[in-house]
């Protein structure tokens, strides 16, 4: 079993807030980060994907299909846009870290052609970032 | 003359588009930096200032001064704003990370204590970077 | 679960030896880390609770509130400090990574709020770090 | 139980390609990476250590001697070199970061004087890696 | 004026050696980077151009735009590429990171739309590396 | 002209006071800096020389040979050590990173065997730095 990591970048932009809570309870949970314009992050995406490597190939995957799969399913989707509004699998989720790695494992895990997917790590900032691995 | 550099960072959403232009022409010119919700990034800004290090200190600056300055006069100002609307000194201003770099040397520089406002670099992503040296 | 990590900087200084060790053995064990004048880092400390987001928030753990305990129980103790002789919770321990990412876990592993504590990553320079999971 | 990492960097050639195979075939499966010329990375290595501190010395393993490990057995071996060619080791397998990784583990394993080696993880380039853990 | 950087990266190999001297020149001058199988690096090339943003975009020039210059230009042929046997543009030089560097410079200078080629730094290693500026 | 940058890194102990200053004074000053245990950073020196490629070598200088002299003449005399008290050549100086960074000029420019010494770069942590160019 090897473990074989690809890294992406995307920029986009979010705002948290439950609309279910006031605009006071909202400050009060997420302060800065409920602003009403929103605020945007260069998010790094790391998609880890478990498996043996092939005997013909020394792949477990090839990374160059990883690649083509984390960016038709989620970077097309996710860069470049407002992750509250432009992003169907993100409608009516707060998009926090945490939801967004969990809707991005949804979202790759049947798709993985070869091995299993095995963790979708997110960092936000440099500072913040969170690991989801199915469990 | 040494230059003294202090880095922060921030995050913030915008959008690039011209006003007098058409939507075509925005996204003619702008492409996904166009898109109509915007979308944001982790800014880098490094401040640089240059001097002679005070004899009683050594320091051509102290950067916590200079790091309180920035704090107060930029960071507090952008930090988890959205560029286009929530700003007062961008309004009316496309907001490039070329022009984010000149209006962030008109704030700073007459703000600088000690030595001489050298440099302002702002980093957009990974890739895409900006510095303006007040030519 | 989720796994929520929270990274943070401080600088110290430090002297490995042992006491019970000759100056000798010190040297021998210790090397250059056993210089009597000591030496120091800019540690890297990545703190990572692990947890359920909340439905109401998004979050395993506000890292806010994270940011705080790390900085209450950890910083303020450590940052710009000599850790054989100005950190009470240090004393009597060679400050290795090892021994000092131990000593941050028996703290904080309390503290934390939501989710339990689930790595002290600890880096002491580029090239060398360690992890503890209290195992 | 505490884990150490050692993080250390080497420069490589190599080609990836399959004897077996037809150009076609080589083309087909590792594209730029079958250029007959081949080409190179700085790699990234980092091995890391399980093992529980010494009561004397505070460490699972001295950084300085696990460092001397990976130098005498791998970094001297591979750096600056071609991994297809110069490598007594890697003769006979496609030198993906895969198989260099378990590679290394074979050789590593049996030389850690204290602790057990517990992963490999090997960079190839900023965004693809891989880490194999014995398993 | 403002100046402009986009980063970009490539893996390629190379070796160091002058045919006009001995293999003993050749390993007294050059060390390991003469070693016969060649070795190789991601090499890390940021260029920066100069010049004033537009009234109607806030670009000195899109960097888009500057990114498919760099990718037809340079990194369609160099990356994963042998730079002493593939690269039309180097051939007969040396392939130090200098004098790659101001080949760069001298295929990218005409090139440029808007403004004007500033600086060309490349970076061989984490450790290593050179700027030109066309002085 | 080309401009050729060596990285090192080394790890030290400092504190910044001045011994004419009373320790309110110095307090006031140089705050948590101050603190009389002292602290330590992981510095980061950056060291550029500017000149013309060898025809031979393509070299503005060999940075083996430029490695060797930053190792004898600056990194053995100040890893692991307290800067305060160890090191001749800060004797008596205030060693913040301006006063630093200008001692290590003096000690290396009679050293540069071709092209001139063109800056000294130390950065003290990720988010201080500074610059001397002999002005």
């Amino acid at each position: 079993m090897i473990y074989v990591t690809r890294r992406s970048t995307f920029s986009a932009s979010h705002r948290l807030f439950n609309p279910q809570f006031s605009e006071e309870q909202n400050a009060a949970v997420f302060d800065k980060c409920a602003n009403p314009g929103g605020h945007g992050h260069n998010y790094v995406l790391e998609v880890t994907v478990a498996g043996e490597p092939g005997i013909d190939t020394g792949y477990v995957i090839d990374l160059k299909v990883l690649k083509q799969i984390i960016k038709k399913e989620i970077l097309d989707k996710v860069d470049h846009k407002h992750l509250n509004h432009d992003v169907a699998f993100l409608k009516g989720i707060i998009p926090t870290a945490e939801n967004i790695a969990r809707a991005f494992w949804e979202i790759l895990e049947p798709k993985i052609p070869r091995g299993k997917l095995h963790a979708i790590r997110l960092q936000e900032t440099e500072n913040n970032s969170v690991e989801y691995k199915g469990e």
